[in-house]
């Protein structure tokens, strides 16, 4: 008889692997060592391990952390600042000018309380796009979350960099100072095709295949954008990043509501993955992504909430939820999007999206240990006939009790382990109380 | 100076009355003596109120407890049974038959834990329609909470009373049984004009007249649906109604998903009230009803969550998200459905669609004390610039804490008083199990 031992056995649930067989196990066991999955398997094979500690799932789901495949975190400090308005009256007289006033503390205590909604609701990875990234990348770090973050690049000055001279040498310092880091990954991050000449694009690119980093643009996100460029380029946005030849496997496309058949195609050519929006995308009235469309071609698409301007929240279950149910409505088909193909959205495909599928995204031994225990002995829980269904269907990110990153427990009971709640909610609104006199 | 004295003084949170003025007021009190709300107000103005009971809102929000406009409560035991596939197999080889096998303990279980997953969610008030009505009002007067109730009617034999002439003799009798209750209605509900003869219409039609009842029906809730209607009668299923004279403001009309603008004339002249219950109709990929331009005629629309067959929960506050968000993409206008609107859909429009306008839905003097308080004290509610803004996008139901219905609390932090949640969700785990049974 073999006696194992290891640091933490994750104990007594439904584990959903999400594995390329979509292993599910019940009375099932993940067991951790240092930031590792050594092994997964039922209770009864794990009768003889030791292990430093047992983690109880009693009785509920087990399964890799989600995955917010966009998100502009710091975006918490105006959350419910400007609703129900047209998009430029939204972006020009309320999102923009708040923007023009933040700073590195600003965009770090943003950064850290999107962290701890996020661990919050079960989301143990997540890739940003905003300004003073370094301190997303710092707050990241301080929750010990696993993170994408690239500093936003775009043709006019930047409140953080200035020139864009200065922003390239801004995310070349980011890729040096993280290069080491356990959960951070620096990304190149040009805004849109609009606010980004050919130049800026084609370097950002090549600093991204120097490097092997992702690099992640907004495109095709309304009809105007997709009409504007016609006009100007005469291609689609999809159209116009081809023929500078930045279509790449490393390419990470946020949004794609409007899309043509040539675009489809093109991004499945090059294994561009996709990041979907979907509550985003409905709130701006921007449109509807063809993302069943995407997925029967096999391109690769991951979930995001977008940042808490425009959600308004970073819960990632009542995403999938709202994922599943828009497509159908959409294509009058209930079918489309079954849950597991949604799961498979916010935990392998949107691994796979940020370049960081050998790493997260399911519960297999080798990987980062990223997971969650989801308490289902809960009224709106009862009865449970299949777990996918539940999640997606009936899950709330509050239903989230236990989350391990990176083989660390940071939330445990909804106890948040690496970040003063408290301090934060009130660095927030203390920077809230600053924008609201900014505004009256 | 008068000294005042009450029950319980609801205090020290921001009140929104959803009153016709949408008075909201911060630092806010809500006095109730016995089953009513005596008066609202500053806390200032009530320094020198003394009261049984002092319930501290904590700084989050006061407001009216959520009505769900149409449910079929007990369908929790169906919760996730099957889900993603086409509406005919849904019903034909999942729903129809789990149906077949129920009777008055399953719906009084199912009911009473649909119940408990509302208060905890922050609905005090729901309309339903299902088999053995009589114990979901049962389990609704155990709960506490405030409900319109109506047995389903038409023409083919039921699990429940058999032929529709004693489908008929037990409404009378739930009407005759429950007619003093403080806290039940009952309601006449014939299913469907596809399921229910022009006699059986008719009759429903009056038995609603001589009580002065709410009558409630399923009406064009898909394309299959409104075609069949024109070929069989030449007429939509709202025009046919028209035809047999049913419509009146004591009709309640739930999905109304397709509706021609011939329709929507038809509604707003007879003042039908309508039920809107967009994530069922998502899901079952019904489409989506034309709720703006209902609004923009003034006809009364109401919020519901459908049964948690097709939902799969019953949380109205995420019910209230989709609805804003839906309807803003699929007008491409990001000001339809703002947050004050949908807000109105879930407590005043939704009571006055119950025919309870007069009674609930709003905090005002006179009225039943049917309220509760939300928690904003929470990561994913940092900052708060606009209560409005956030229960629509931001709040969960389980940030709701408290809840009082008809002057009684039945949830304090959490914490259901009326009903044993363990004991609950047992009895529908052993239905589940059953289900199981059945099915395999």
């Amino acid at each position: 008889m073999t006696m194992n031992s290891t640091d933490i056995l994750v104990s007594n649930g439904t584990v959903l692997t999400m594995d390329s067989k979509d292993t599910q196990l019940r009375n099932g066991v993940v067991a951790i060592e240092k930031d590792k999955i050594i092994a997964v398997g039922h209770m009864d094979e794990f009768s003889t391990w030791k292990a430093s500690r047992i983690i109880d799932a009693r009785g509920g789901i087990i399964m890799p952390g989600l995955v917010n495949a966009h998100t502009h975190a710091s975006m918490t400090c105006f959350r419910g600042l400007a609703d129900d308005l047209p998009l430029m009256t939204w972006l020009n007289e309320h999102i923009f000018p708040a923007e023009s006033k933040l700073d590195y503390n600003k965009v770090y205590y943003g950064a850290l309380l999107a962290c701890a909604e996020m661990i919050l609701s079960g989301t143990t990875c997540f890739c940003d796009m905003y300004l003073f990234e370094d301190a997303v990348a710092g707050a990241a770090k301080e929750a010990k979350i696993r993170a994408v973050v690239g500093e936003v690049l775009y043709d006019f000055p930047s409140p953080n960099y200035g020139p864009i001279e200065k922003g390239f040498a801004y995310t070349e310092n980011l890729i040096k100072k993280w290069k080491d880091d356990p959960l951070i990954t620096i990304a190149v991050e040009p805004h849109t095709p609009y606010l980004c000449a050919p130049d800026l694009l084609k370097r950002a690119s090549s600093l991204s295949e120097d490097y092997n980093l992702p690099i992640v643009i907004h495109v095709s996100e309304t009809e105007i954008e997709v009409s504007n460029s016609q006009d100007q380029h005469g291609l689609t946005p999809i159209g116009f990043l081809a023929d500078l030849q930045i279509l790449s496997p490393n390419l990470l496309a946020c949004h794609c509501v409007v899309l043509t058949d040539e675009d489809i195609a093109l991004l499945k050519r090059y294994d561009v993955k996709v990041a979907h929006m979907p509550e985003s995308n409905m709130k701006l009235a921007s449109g509807i992504s063809p993302v069943p469309k995407l997925l029967k071609e096999g391109v690769c698409v991951g979930l995001g909430t977008d940042g808490s301007a425009s959600n308004n929240n970073l819960d990632l279950f009542l995403e999938m939820d709202t994922a599943a149910k828009l497509h159908k409505v959409n294509t009058f088909d209930p079918t489309v999007m079954d849950a597991n193909t949604v799961l498979k959205m916010c935990t392998i495909e949107g691994a796979r999206a940020l370049g960081l599928g050998d790493l997260t995204g399911s519960l297999e031994p080798g990987k980062k240990a990223d997971l969650i225990i989801i308490d289902t002995h809960k009224p709106h829980l009862t009865p449970m006939y299949n777990p996918a269904s539940h999640l997606v269907y009936a899950v709330r990110g509050n239903d989230v009790t236990t989350s391990i990153i990176n083989g660390e427990v940071v939330m445990e009971d909804r106890k948040l382990m690496t970040i003063d709640i408290e301090k934060v909610m009130k660095d927030v609104n203390t920077i809230a109380e600053e924008i609201k006199s900014n505004f009256t």
